[in-house]
């Protein structure tokens, strides 16, 4: 071992011990006769001391050493003068008898600080020396704890890991797959999970009955904001359950992550059905940190007179409280985002509740001071609040609305700190329709188990499923799934699949069924964005070590690239030059 | 939840107890006004219990239902007449009152027994009915918990598991990569890992200090016996470590796996060169649970007048004890596996030292009893012993008689049951010479430390590389690495890469190594490996839940396969129809 301590662990109690640290140069100051280095290592810095009056020559080569230089030295653990209280180890500093240069470093192209000068695509490239900042070092050891906090949970639950496998099949349904040629069998391919979901099930009609992996997933998506092509899931899946089984139990799971990895405990989860999120917070997966539910006010204005209210399918107001002093300008941007692509509204409509109990409102001319009260008072607002109206088709106004509300919240610093809201999201709707496909298609996948049968309306058909949603993200899914064949076989076909290509694509999963399936549901969470969460960072990006960018490249390693001809041989394949 | 209790949980402290138990149909018994069916889950067997005197219409219900259905029973535990000692559950059966047919079963095309009938290609399609078994689930249990364990102690040690990239890059270097097509990046593959070496290095170099990770990886080789495309891997990595420091950490590793999980507690883990166990036992991983240790006869016989010897590099021998009496039948039978290709020798030579005394022996023309007697005690035979004898080419011999020990150990039942040899084998050669590529490679690979320089006979520099090494299984294997730039590209320049060639496959390595890379080594276990040892089973399939057949497919969910003409178009390529 090339030390006897860590650089985070030397106390007051170590003074007068002979020790040998190793590390990284965090930085050197030079001070006439004495020369001092941060020595850092992951678990912390310690104060190097050298001094021409105990070893001139000693001095001589430290001043040689230059940032994130990996150095060995052997010296005695002496008191600070100077304490440093930030610091665990500010109370000693090492009088260092001996100096090794393990490594010299060339001088990093970005200050390895936790606020760093580099730009992310320069950090990207050196990913090596971005990681040894505190901030990425930090995410990557709360995820570690995490994923055994996890694991911890679920085995005392009697849930075992099973590895399932990566080399799969193809299935056209949902998102597109990565796809690995065969050269033992050329012509064809195997493709790399989106999920283990047939897998799981699988094992629950193997009898596994508790079923749990943390995971890698592929989706070779076109990348939005934050999405990888590869990213981690905590798979899990149970037998002989119902859904308050699951709830329970993966509420339990969070509850001791947060408790175990952030001395935090939660408070209640909250339920809501889709339908209670949509009309309500516009959003199937509600940031309830803050209030702002939204106040249905159709009934009210409709058929009053003005035209536009009139026109409108819907017609819905959020209240912000003692924000009826809001300037011109700042109603004006409000106006301008509700008219942006993101909410899509012809306009915004406000009553100003005046603190003197006076009102102001852009529908001044339509409605009278009695009707403006009247819906004031219909959304339980005060004097001193303003009240902010849209109006226009059904769907199109909730999730306008939604995202003016957020947009509202996080403007007018509504959203506390530190706070974690939970929430349920249950009864989604079983199928939606694709405008593009022009077919209906699975909300969650095609295994979710209907509530009730699967006659009557297609979209009104709910599933026996459920999000985990916390501050307004969706950190994990599941359902209850579908055990029994004949069920299975008609989802695919309101689906629109011959039974065929049911039969090719998934028979193994419907034969399963009739060899004794039982009941069974799970979950899935994702984890990279459950840590970021927990992290409290906005990218997932920063709790990953080698994350894509935003073509899919790393950058680190230049990939993918070309391979050569005899790889391509082998494989049995041609680059079709003629592709765009 | 469908139950009270599981099928392994009821005992005789639960007597009236009403409970309600789901689970399959492991067999029915039907004796007059009785049937009784003994219901399975994955923790146990619990038999119930249906009579004419107590309700006539459930008993006729219960005649209808077979093998594997899975079904939900009410009723109140009863201790039994008839107690069963060989089952947890054997003192109690229930008296059913209600009976609910969650699932029927087809029957299933194989019984579903500790002993099955079915066939192991009928077994890889009907997967989730083989893994209801109770060996392959055992096995699974046990996997489940050895990962669990290493992930215990690892962390108990400060190591961090962190998650490595599979969309990485190909290299042609060692064995030939799966590769994934980019649909973004169109004639531009990712790779699938055979390991995440250069990504734990990395990491070092960003200082994490200790990592771990239980990872998925992959190769894409013809598939010898019990390969798998796809396989798990415990990847370990240290900074500012020597080799003692690893093989004391992974001893730990493996000894705290043992007792945790199967309560053995190991032996001594003897040390041994390369050399040494060449020269010893034919093999870099010699199972030591049995002796027969070689003898080295060359000085001894060589040029004394017989042309086999005189013509031979290399003389050695065994002892088998008390085999003197070993019929003619017997000798021929081992004569012919070592003339067969897995041995590759001319002949056998056996000398008998009888128990009065006397001597036999295939070359009693060539040297007197007197001779031979000197070679029996050069060996420490004794009387009522035998001894064997190869000549020849000097690795050839080597090689060929660590063959013919392992077979006569098998045959000649010497080896232990449930006794656990483990072994460190150090300082292999750096490289070692290809005959088919006609050049140099690295034995273990190109990041390895070489011990003292990379000057002399290349053949002479030994690595700073280990082998851990269980009843004559490579169960792990690591070394110090590299961690300096001009050893890397003269370790490269040695393989016959280019300058531009090592750049461009390991550039972001060697980049790496110049802004201060710590010295640091690793190793990695094969876990499917470890954990079928651990299993005492011979084949990796069975500690896998989904493995791949011989020809790399999957079976039960048919893979690989075709994929559609639009996935090829989108990906930019063209299957080659002249390819073989």
């Amino acid at each position: 071992m090339y030390r006897t301590h860590t650089c985070g662990e030397l106390r007051i109690e170590h003074i007068n011990q002979k020790v040998t640290l190793a590390g990284w140069v965090q930085k050197r100051r030079d001070l006439g006769n004495l020369t001092f280095i941060d020595l850092r290592d992951r678990y912390g810095i310690t104060q190097l001391t050298f001094s021409s009056d105990i070893n001139p020559e000693l001095l001589e080569k430290a001043r040689l050493i230059n940032r994130e230089f990996v150095i060995q030295v052997t010296g005695v653990v002496r008191e600070r003068e100077n304490k440093n209280p930030n610091l665990p180890t500010g109370d000693i500093e090492i009088i260092v008898e001996q100096l090794n240069i393990l490594n010299p470093s060339l001088t990093p192209p970005f200050t390895i600080e936790d606020q760093t000068d580099g730009g992310e695509e320069l950090r990207m490239k050196y990913r090596y020396l971005d990681l040894r900042r505190n901030p990425l070092k930090n995410n990557l050891i709360l995820r570690h704890k995490l994923a055994l906090e996890t694991r911890k949970y679920l085995d005392a639950l009697n849930f075992l890991e099973i590895e399932t496998p990566f080399l799969i099949k193809s299935t056209p349904e949902g998102a597109r797959d990565f796809v690995v040629p065969s050269r033992m069998h050329k012509g064809e391919f195997y493709a790399l999970p989106q999920s283990p979901q047939t897998f799981k099930q699988i094992l629950m009609v193997a009898g596994y009955d508790r079923y749990f992996q943390i995971v890698r997933c592929f989706r070779d998506e076109d990348l939005r904001a934050d999405r990888q092509p590869e990213f981690t899931q905590i798979d899990c899946e149970m037998s002989f359950v119902e859904r308050e089984d699951i709830l329970q139990t993966f509420e339990g799971l969070i509850r001791h992550l947060f408790k175990t990895v952030k001395r935090i405990e939660l408070s209640e989860f909250k339920r809501m059905s889709y339908d209670e999120a949509m009309n309500y917070y516009g959003s199937d997966k509600p940031d309830l940190r803050f209030d702002m539910k939204f106040v249905h006010l159709t009934d009210l204005l409709k058929d009053k007179g003005f035209k536009v209210f009139d026109a409108s399918e819907t017609i819905i107001g959020i209240v912000l409280k003692d924000q009826a002093s809001a300037t011109r300008k700042q109603i004006d941007e409000w106006t301008e985002f509700a008219k942006s692509p993101k909410v899509g509204a012809s306009g915004l409509i406000y009553i100003k509740y005046n603190e003197d109990g006076s009102i102001k409102s852009s529908i001044d001319k339509f409605f009278n001071t009695e009707q403006l009260v009247e819906i004031l008072h219909s959304a339980n607002a005060e004097k001193g609040d303003l009240m902010l109206i849209l109006a226009g088709e059904k769907w199109k106004t909730l999730k306008g609305m939604g995202q003016l509300r957020l947009h509202l919240a996080q403007q007018l610093n509504l959203i506390p700190n530190n706070t974690y809201a939970c929430l349920w999201v249950v009864d989604f709707p079983l199928f939606e329709y694709d405008e593009e496909e022009q077919r209906w298609v699975s909300m969650h996948h095609p295994f979710t188990s209907p509530i009730g049968d699967l006659t009557g309306n297609i979209a009104d058909i709910k599933a026996n499923a459920y999000d985990m949603v916390i501050n307004g993200t969706e950190v994990g899914g599941g359902s209850i799934r579908i055990h029994n064949k004949e069920t299975q076989k008609k989802v695919f076909e309101l689906l629109g699949f011959t039974e065929e290509e049911a039969m090719k694509q998934f028979g193994f999963l419907m034969n399963a069924f009739e060899y004794g399936a039982p009941p069974h549901g799970g979950i899935a969470f994702g984890f990279d964005r459950l840590t970021a969460i927990m992290c409290g960072v906005d990218s997932i990006r920063d709790v990953i070590a080698f994350p894509k960018n935003n073509a899919g490249r790393d950058t680190m390693i230049d990939a993918p690239s070309e391979i050569n001809e005899k790889q391509l041989e082998e494989l049995g394949l041609i680059i079709n030059q003629n592709a765009s």
